[in-house]
């Protein structure tokens, strides 16, 4: 692995074996590091943390880390408006800490609720990346982004019905973002942002 | 016209001369409300406005009205972010009064500065009916829907490039606002939402 | 809540046990007003129903309201053409109970029977608001909006199959309407038409 | 050609010149029918019609027929909304006729004015085919389709701006309708619904 | 019923019960002639055969038809390709015959065997309408119509997969025909294609 | 270049001055070999050809070869059906001839004349490979896929208008032919068509 | 069966008995060479192949050879990414094997191991024909065909979640390759891209 | 402004005189920093530098910054295959730089040159953040992606035709990267990029 990050499983469509067999050979080849599972079902999880006792779990996002978590540099925020996009948010937040950046997560913040949201700008602008994540009409990167120039990553959920289209509604909203600087990651890829957002708090931070 | 309200001629792919023709034909047969004609190049503006020297004319949105405005029953409130929406919110301005609705407009507030719009927000309240303008990601009526509970048509435009696909970014985007209670027009409607919020607004409303 | 409306639990993809909680959070806090809960499943309803044996519940609909409902103010007219479209009809109705005014409901009125549709005319004219449902090709709000001045809200729902693609078909028409002063809702958003119609109607009528 | 049907040349994108000399052979070889040009702009029309003085032509549709119209056999009815739909409706028309229909021409009938259609009831009922164009919400075959039994051909029409998506809305409707026995042909073809209903109205009908 | 055809009960999404209830209430309104009902999965018809055991019914369509059926007149061919658009075809039949017309099917033809095709063209020639399904590329409405001058209803079906889109590639290539006078239903809509045809060969045809 | 095929310039958006220029630098580093400039407009063409007066130029492709023509080896067929098509088969042509293949076309073979079609199948069958072009429904690959077990590849063009979507109609039909063994490339790349045709017809020929 | 290929019945949609039945009246018309059945699920396979002891199965690929396998000619290179693309892979080699040609598999090399690539350079020269399969961005062509000059047939799969849309986006990426030469198949169409190189490759090469 | 950013007037769709007064206004109000103007067309980019003489242009791009140029902090580097892109790359520097950062420029490197992109593989992991910029198909940023661990902005052009739609498939593709940590742009916004790889690059980077 040319960047020293850790090797992922894409748990979605393998049996709880298969992801079995290959965490093994993952820790095995690069027992440094942690060696990641994601999008298990709770009967994978279930079967593929009982083969890694020691594993380090995340239930809500049906994700396992076998062997020793990095040391966290830097710091991540993770937003999210509501329950609705807990997996994603927990995805993200999974990821970015398997991947060696510290992250503090808010939650329950919406544009429908610009008082709490204003109340948190401190935390924002303390953060080295921000992921911020939405599902139906996908606004909350919009506000966030117009009260912090901090580096944001912007994820839509395919939460919604109807005319969201699966997270296509929200998809659209945050590559149209008026707020300067926005980017975007594939709907529910809670994953790829973690990824991101951890590579650029490693930079820019110091070790917690 | 069953319903009291003026003809409208809709004026694109239309000669001055069509436009003119059937002005004067709504005019006398009802001299007592306006006659209107919407989205009118500048060229058949001024050849139409020439033909009617009193009528009721706007530059920006490219419309007019002949004969006499109606007495304003009602507030309209008419929220825009930016002069890119502009001719959209003049059309949605114009429509309202000659639809009997006293009009108020607040632009240059948009989801990037927070302040300013919480600083209207009593001016929010006051109106009848709200109608919201936004191109791009459109999310300024989902903020706006937060603020307050006057009834709220979103009017998506099709400012934007790229993955806006000419406003469709915008419309979706509103059909899926998590305010409770937001409606919308079809990509650049001002005339439609100014007919609705018009009728809101004179059932609701007192005499200014 | 800032505008006195209820809250409301979205239902889907929840647990009656956590629907539950919700509910008896917001009856806490607001007792005055009803917390509703929308889109349960049978089970859901059934399980949620037995915890508030007081609540009003509306079975088509999949929806609850726990606590005091309001006294109905205004005058929302639901329509609707057939039997597809009961549960939105019924989200519809139920909604705008939840939220103040009163409603009446007019089903069995579709495009393919103008003389039903025109013998209800007057009915129609006497409401604060219309809202007017439709799947497959969604041509009945443009039909009833050349009947009546009310204020028409249209609600496409996902009836119909093949070129339907799950409510689009309706959603298009109905935001291309050439009856002036339609709006639109997303696919199956009774619940939206119902907040907002309520809004409109409370402002417009008098206690019933 | 194996049916006895005239031969026809699609203008668009041709030269006068191109089109001069494919209507030319088309005439000398079959002088016993008429050798139809369509979509000509007006300049080729004019260029075309010198060369062939004695020909049928309309304007409107820009369509050119050289040689002898046939004796009208059956009644092709076409039904338009509005102006914005004329060059679609005089294709049909003068399709029609030069496949050996006779056609009525209903226009300025819409679904935002009932009673106007009803009035026309009994001529729909006279013919042995319907040609039915709509642009924007596609919604007049559903309500003709609702009045008469007489087979009806829809032909959605490409006005319309924003969510129309150049005539998009309207045929998704119209293959939507609720009307049973609707069928449909591509945006702004006034052209092969005059072939279709011409066929249909010849086996129908009697000669004029 | 307006026109003196059969009623039709929808049946997807209607419970046995609920269709054996429309079918007894129309049965009873209209003694003379079939009430239909369309779209039933297996373990309904068997139900709804049960209690009217004297029914017309098609298991591949999955429809009954309660009631003397009319006696044909005239003729429409239903033609396609294979044996995935068994169902659609059956629906065509059975609809067109309770309509009132006489139907001959001609199955096992497709694009790629011409011979087998061009084979039965007579038979072609010989109807007052054809009826042609095709699903995945949708060309055979464009090979029979380049064959025959008789008026010819394409139906797209939803047989295919990957880039078919449920039936859209080969509706968009049915509205596209390059052959003069090819209209179109919905994907899959048998039902709509048999009303039309049926309509078109009572009034081209003599009795049977 | 790693294959010893030629290089090319996509004129399209390049000045005539910057083609030239490249054209030279090719032909300087490969002179035994031609270098091609492809989607160049009329006025670009005369001055390019200008500058190279000894280049091989085609008109209806908007394209030169620069340097001295391959030997054709193997047979390459190009088949379309009408002159609207005429500017894709010729790139495709002049792409093969320019890659090394000998060509033959056949044009004016449409599905609406199967006879024509079978006239041909003889030189179909002596191909190496085939390029079959067509737009509106895209019909013409899958007919001439079952005429004959030839490797066929389908080049969709743009021609057509309303739901042929610039001719998305024909792509999506040639990508669900039923006829196996065809396989496709972008709408109008005649280009890469002829590409693709020249390698294999080199590999499977032997020289003219 | 005009071209001497095996004959292929679409297992997908049939009972087993279905198509023991098809391949039975298949081998039974043509003993001399194999008759196909693609895309069984695992239990009509179980059944198919029980019926067939001496048939040629492919578990992965769900696909069924009964009757003689050719002996190959030529060579086909199928190259795959990954293991979520082992179905299509598998179908693709299969099928390529039964239309006559001789196939190697290379899998697991993808756009983000480019040194694997480049140590398989001298095996993709030596084909006569490639298929590259690659769900997701669909990279995985435009690379290889930067590689090698070989004729390359690109599979996109459905493999991919959000913004893939069921292949689409790496559908789009295949047919906007800017390696020239590329062509495409429908998506996770195996059985085409085996067929077609199949063909090709039995014209280049030599009895292996 | 919040983030001691520079402000930017976006110039599509601006007069000169209109842009002149909004640089004019911003660079009074924060005369420590630039004031940009982005998409402004070549004249309207001659007379807005002619009103600002000392200002940085880049012609290229259509960009121009009144004011003085921050003092770069941090390494941006921008890839991008060719000629085609060069305005999107021009966009994407000169934003960058403007926002603060150093930045190297890498062209003319493709999917079809591996080894020109293996060259540089050195410089791209000395940036703190790349920018990778395709059109067409957009494999560019996962083959970028699989060579080095910086952080990845991807931004998809217009480049391209047919399928491409405008730059959907680029777009599409880069969502679907299977190269983890990529991250996305709308289609053209080279500003976006430039902004949110400045911000990156400051924070991690050190003066040059
Ligand atoms: N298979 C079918 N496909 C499309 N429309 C149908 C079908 N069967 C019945 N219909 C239509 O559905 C209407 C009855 O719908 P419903 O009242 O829901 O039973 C009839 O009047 C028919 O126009
Ligand atoms: N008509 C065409 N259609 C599609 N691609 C083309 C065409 N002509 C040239 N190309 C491709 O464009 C590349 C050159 O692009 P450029 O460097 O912009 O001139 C060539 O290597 C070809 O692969
Ligand atoms: N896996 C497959 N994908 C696409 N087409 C297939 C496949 N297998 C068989 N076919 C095609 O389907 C035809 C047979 O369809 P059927 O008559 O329904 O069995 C064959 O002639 C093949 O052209
Ligand atoms: N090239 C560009 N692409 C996208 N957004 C831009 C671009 N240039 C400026 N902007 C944005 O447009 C806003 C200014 O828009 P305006 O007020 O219309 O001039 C700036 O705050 C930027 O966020
Ligand atoms: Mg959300
Ligand atoms: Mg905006
Ligand atoms: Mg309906
Ligand atoms: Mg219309
Ligand atoms: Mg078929
Ligand atoms: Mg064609
Ligand atoms: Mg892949
Ligand atoms: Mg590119």
């Amino acid at each position: 692995q040319r960047t020293g990050d850790p090797e992922v499983v894409y748990g979605a469509g393998k049996t709880a074996e298969q992801t079995i067999g290959l965490l093994r050979a993952l820790t095995e080849a690069h027992p440094d590091r942690p060696a990641l599972a994601t999008r298990l079902s709770a009967e994978s999880l279930a079967t593929v943390r009982a083969a890694f006792p020691e594993a380090t779990v995340d239930d809500v996002a049906g994700a396992i880390a076998v062997g020793p978590m990095p040391t966290p540099v830097g710091l991540v925020c993770v937003v999210a408006a509501g329950t609705s996009d807990a997996s994603v948010a927990a995805e993200a937040t999974f990821t970015a800490q398997a991947f060696g950046a510290g992250v503090r997560k808010i939650v329950d913040v919406g544009v429908a609720g610009l008082h709490r949201l204003m109340d948190v700008k401190d935390q924002l602008d303390e953060a080295d990346c921000l992921i911020v994540i939405a599902g139906m009409e996908g606004a909350l990167p919009s506000v966030v982004g117009g009260l912090t120039g901090v580096p944001l990553v912007a994820v839509p959920t395919s939460v919604g019905y109807g005319a969201s289209f699966g997270g296509v509604a929200a998809l659209l909203a945050m590559l149209n973002s008026c707020a300067p600087g926005v980017v975007v990651t594939n709907i529910d890829n809670g994953f790829g942002a973690g990824v991101f957002a951890a590579r650029v708090a490693r930079r820019a931070g110091k070790p917690a």
